[in-house]
């Protein structure tokens, strides 16, 4: 149920008998030559529909811009910085509160957003307001993740690539797939990303040229289809998981005495 | 030209050759019995959209939520704080000077935004970051919408009705339109919304028993064509003259010496 | 009853028989060639005196220096940024919720306050401290001033020059009334201060080369005595009108059920 | 020179020709049983006003309320928190450096202020925005203090009473003077306020039942003149040797090399 | 070289030969029943310690009290919000570029600092300050930690037990350690920390009974201090990787163009 | 007592019978040239731990560095912005709170601490979080300091010359004590560093070209252990008389009514 399509009488018997809300998040920013800014607030969005049409529970508008100040140097990526970004989705958190919400799950498509999200989730829950919980989709299915694809890249390679090819394939540039693999980086570890221990880089410039990673040469419209279902069937389960547990499970343990 | 739909090697000729950048901001809130709480953000995006598709200015993804507490009491409504909105509208206008653009317009449908994009845009103007201007639709043909209806209000009323029912007709409800101007306020001289010259409400529902004002009786889909039109044509104009202004007439006057 | 001056026994008794109090708000910031600094709060000071005078309300000490930062190109003028001014008045108001007070009017003599402190007013409103209207002067007669003048300026124009030559003649440099219309701006229609709906300036003398605005060469004492009685009785009635109200009237209302 | 008496215009020839503002602040703050809440910023705004007579240099509206949290026991009290206080002087002062001046002086009658106005002019002072200095009255005369007057309380005692004797004798309540001795303590030393080395107190309260500290009996308004007149010649001096100075002895030191 | 140690004038030289400085941080929060709440500090100033006097490089006093909030249900934790403890760090670190100093290393023993000395980093990086990198011991030996131990919890595990017993080994409460593994968490595995990709706790205590995770009977402090020279060595050659940098090369990249 | 060292189970005991806990807290910034940069946090650290372990009382980490913007300009100096210090304190005040402390003495060696430490003190008095006090040594034993030394500089003279002599003297650089006596400020009254009343400096180099105040010629080993013995004294005093209070005692007086 996407709560914007619809006027607040209607909404009125849907967030009554609501406990559980969905916050889609991702960003837009540099997907290597290959695949569109919107890569990962479309991922987010779709995600979020499919599981919110699945199980009735209510879906906002998507946050289409996020954290990514480390892809800036690629043109046209935008960026919020940290406290911007947590005081925004702390903002739109709370109101799901006000309306009798008392569980969310921010179903996240950027791994710049993670610790945004869980510090303000912390926040929440510490005070009691809302217990809200992030959950990134291919973290949820890394075995499939792993089986598909030889070259994993953690961005702009190809489980995006796929995704993208499922959800929005006239938004791949296929003539750019393989530049995206030669020109970027393909193995991680190939890299001086971590020095005696330490991440030494700040942006992906300083690992991959053109901004992709891994190998998506790999990817095809099929996969992402299985990734898409296999994913949404993990967050089907967490909501339900969610929505099944006691309220007074959602609060923060009392002090040992 | 929609920038999250590119490549960031695609935006690299258009940014380069771009000045300007339009970012469309609405709101998620009650709009009555009838309308969709995606009203403001779906026609800040739609006219966004036909005045980037006409003048090839990049558009970035339209800001959903916004400044909307006074509508709280509704079912459904989201809001930002308003620290929360200007520093995350702030944020985003900074990345679009890291990428060389010095003006962009705030293609607004929310009228709660109004003084806070002023802010924003007043500050970035100071720093001599970026020349953003505010732009809000129905304010830039106000005879034509005085000419269509007769009972307009300033929300949820004829207009909004009429642009929805042109721009996503299957998201009105139409057996509640009559509804709208009944159990609303129609007319707002008739409230006491203002007391001796001041406003004494806070909220919309200290004015309207169900959020709408005006008579949305009056709008058909065939008005929001002509609105819709007649706005982005405004919109246009506006895009064409900002463009043509010489870099330094953006910047603030000296101090007169 | 002007607070400052009494000592702590003697305003408690007055305090405990309060539930209102009046906190008057101007500006510190050019009026043009022909008026002081000081109009915006000699104003607001001046209607709030008579106010408390007539209905025994405690009234504080002015705030003299408001939101101006789009005077600040002519010599002298002081401003405080939005956010430092909005806690500014947050703390001050909720220092009279201690002290018992349940509702406050702002007495506003400057534009560029209005929606600071409707943003403090709600703020202090939802969180249950306190019930404060913005309220201000010219907005509470617009008939009369209509009827008095022909061109009336927003700013530095006859409304602002009879009050002045009212309330403190000595501060009018008579010798400039003419140089004020014919150096400034007569009609607002005349500017190109409005773009195709988009307001294009941030600052007075975008549209101003010495900062007045209107004809004040209309402007008599004898015109600035009518408004300030006017004024004044519409203030005296909102202070009757408020504290006439029951407590629970003044507290936001509940959500929809 | 008061600056906001004066138009534009008139400001500008003077501003060009001055190097130091004079910006007065007090409080609004319980002074015992028989001094008015305004004590603090008339003593300010006097002095600020005879030294601004004397010596030409330009002066800011006074800042009425101040840093007052101990004494908000006592009716009538206001008092702005520390991080708006610092926020709002931080922000008048840039204003001073925007029109040219690169000194100033906070003439300062209450003690609760002076760290904060410390730490603004320490800030100011390491970004290269402006000189300024805190100056309260009567540590520039401790002398004549220390001569005139037995009891000499931190707070409402004599020095004060005298100063107000002189300044406004309407607004001291004569018949209080002994009560505010009798009611208040006389003593600090006989007080409990540091207990083995440490203030262990918060508020006035909790030293003063009534509020006052000192014995004011001993004040008259011809001791008040002395103090005025003697506080005056400081003041002028210290603006004097202030004009003096060099631009380049304004600034920080450099680091050490 | 333990900069607190010395004189002012002994720093100078060290300071004006030195490009790098370390910054050692911990936390002051429960360990599980065996181990001190001052472990992570303690391993971080010891490692800091060892690795300054190796390579002559300043390090400053240890950052004790950490971002800890997930630990607070166990009597005697301390910890920061994350806020406060982003500008603390930011601000040593900014005094550090002052004395000439263009890269730090913040020599980490916790986890719950992480992802808050990369914000700082990146925000001091961006700006040009300083180049900050965070170093945490055991991800610079992954394969030795792997070696050493069967059940590596990620909190007061074997790893930190066998550090603590090489670095102050009567801190150690020895009788504890079996309980430690008995009562807490041996295998991340075994619990539902993850549910369908989200983590879905927010306090250690929802994990392990008595804070403790892997089992710590299997360490010894021959092991300990393998960990620590080994951990020691891989810090010095970070140290010296990053003294061998050009500056030039410690800067963001440029935008891509 | 002091709490990093013990395991939390051996905390939980002892912080359910305490009230009290105490907080030390310093600086890292120039000694002039014969004393090291930790003098104030080893300071407050040995008197804090000689008090802790006289009573029982836990204490926690030293914060040991505070804020010392006024000594930048020596090499080596340390300081934290004012904002982020009383944030960083009041954060770890607020966690003793949760852990049943309702009062906490903040062991104070350094002069620039003490407003911060005052203003969060107070915020947590007000909100009825934590009754803390400041306490600084050598303002416990005054008659005594001034009896020991001729010339008592408030910084890096004789006082805490013969402190570090008796806690740490193999941090004393006897060699240069000569040197911080004739190349420092011997006597503050012959320096200009109050003109007219006003403090006219920002920086300790403004008054003394060594950052040596007082003439340290005067101390011994001898004199600092009766300094520390007397202040240790006066500590265990107070901590004393702060456990014997009732706790309601400890909050804020009601408003005078």
């Amino acid at each position: 149920m996407y709560l914007a399509d619809h006027t607040w009488p209607a909404l009125q018997a849907e967030l009554d008998a609501a406990s559980t809300a969905i916050v889609p998040l991702g960003s837009t920013e540099q997907h290597g030559p290959h695949l569109p800014l919107a890569t990962d607030h479309l991922i987010a969005e779709a995600l979020a529909t499919a599981a919110a049409d699945e199980t009735g529970i209510p879906r906002t508008p998507t946050v289409d811009i996020g954290v990514s100040p480390h892809h800036r140097q690629f043109p046209g990526t935008l960026w919020v910085d940290p406290p911007a970004f947590r005081q925004y989705v702390e903002s739109v958190t709370r109101n799901l509160a006000y309306h009798g919400i008392d569980r969310v799950v921010y179903v996240n498509a950027h791994g710049g957003n993670v610790s945004h999200l869980r510090e303000v989730g912390r926040r929440l829950h510490e005070d009691g307001t809302i217990y809200a919980v992030e959950w990134m989709w291919d973290e949820s299915i890394p075995e499939l993740v792993d089986e598909l694809f030889e070259h994993n890249g953690p961005h702009a390679g190809p489980k995006e690539t796929a995704m993208i090819s499922h959800i929005a394939p006239e938004l791949v540039d296929e003539t750019a797939v393989s530049e995206a693999r030669d020109g970027g980086l393909v193995d991680l570890e190939e890299s001086d990303a971590v020095v005696h221990g330490a991440r030494t880089y700040y942006d992906a410039i300083d690992n991959s040229a053109n901004g992709a990673f891994g190998d998506p040469t790999d990817a095809t419209a099929e996969k992402g289809e299985r990734l898409f279902e296999a994913a949404t069937e993990q967050l089907v389960h967490l909501l339900e998981w969610l929505e099944a547990r006691e309220p007074e499970a959602l609060r923060p343990e009392p002090r040992v005495e």
